[in-house]
Order: C-alpha cells, then sequence, then structure tokens
C-alpha cells in the first residue's frame, strides 16, 4: 500500500486569478511583502500495488487521465508507505 | 526571500464529497485499488522576510488568519529560500 501525494498547479504562464485574490487580500492584511501567490489542487491517496514502480505508474496515469488538465496544468506528486 | 509551498486540507472526520467524487470516477476508471481520496489546496507564495523564523512566523500567520478554514482545515508548509 502507498500513500500518494499530488500536488496539481497552473503551467507558467497561466493566469491564476485565483492566486491574484489571494495576493490582494494578504497585501490589504498588511503582508505587502508578498509576491507571486499561485493556487492549486492538492490531493491524497492510497494506491493498493505490487511495488512502488506500479504505484507510481498508476498514479502518473490518474494524473494525466482526470486529476490533472494537461492543457493548463502540471502535476508533481510522491510516494510513501502506508500501513495496510 | 522565501518561497513557501502551503497545503491545506480538511481536518480528519470533516466528511470529503469532493474526495469521494474524485475516488468513484477513478474506481469507473479501473483503478479500483484507490482507497481514501482526499482534496484540499495547494498554495506557493514568495516572502520577503529577514530571516527564516521570521518567513515562517508570517506564513503561519497568513495560515491561521486567511488561508485555511480552523474549524475544518489544517494546514502544513515547507519554505526553501528563493532567488531575489
Amino acid at each position: 500500500m502507498y500513500r500518494a501525494r499530488i500536488r496539481v498547479t497552473l503551467k507558467k504562464g497561466v493566469l491564476d486569478p485565483q492566486g491574484n485574490t489571494v495576493e490582494k487580500s494578504l497585501h490589504a492584511m498588511e503582508y505587502t511583502n508578498v509576491t507571486d501567490v499561485r493556487i492549486g489542487k492538492y490531493m491524497e491517496l492510497t494506491v493498493a500495488a505490487d511495488n512502488r514502480e506500479s504505484a507510481e505508474q498508476q498514479v502518473k496515469e490518474m494524473c494525466q487521465r482526470l486529476l490533472a488538465n494537461p492543457v493548463i496544468e502540471e502535476f508533481t506528486f510522491d510516494l510513501a508507505e502506508a500501513k495496510s
């Protein structure tokens, strides 16, 4: 069993209105030293697999097919062994 | 300058309808070996601070005051030195 921690973020150059809104809110709260706020999705899931390579391959596929929009998003993830 | 990578997740025990929906979709795509899908927010931001402790303190405050809902969410973050 493996626990995957997945980060889906907008590709560089893609506008991030959500990030801009949060940045403005932080500035309004006196955190004017904050820049370049980017907002994405964070997902965790448990995958049963025979080995790490198989788990890695499956999580990569899930990201490519469902969890990330390949046109505007990119993803990274890490795997940790999970107690069964 | 520090780049913060922030993960905001629902507290244990808080229902995650989004996670359930994603889990069902993954099962429908034959990834039936996936369980316990949890969806959260991933944020990155750059903070100018005199030192790591000051950056850490400010990011923690931002999470507590704006980025995470303390009633149902918890947050973790890490800091990396960023090129000015």
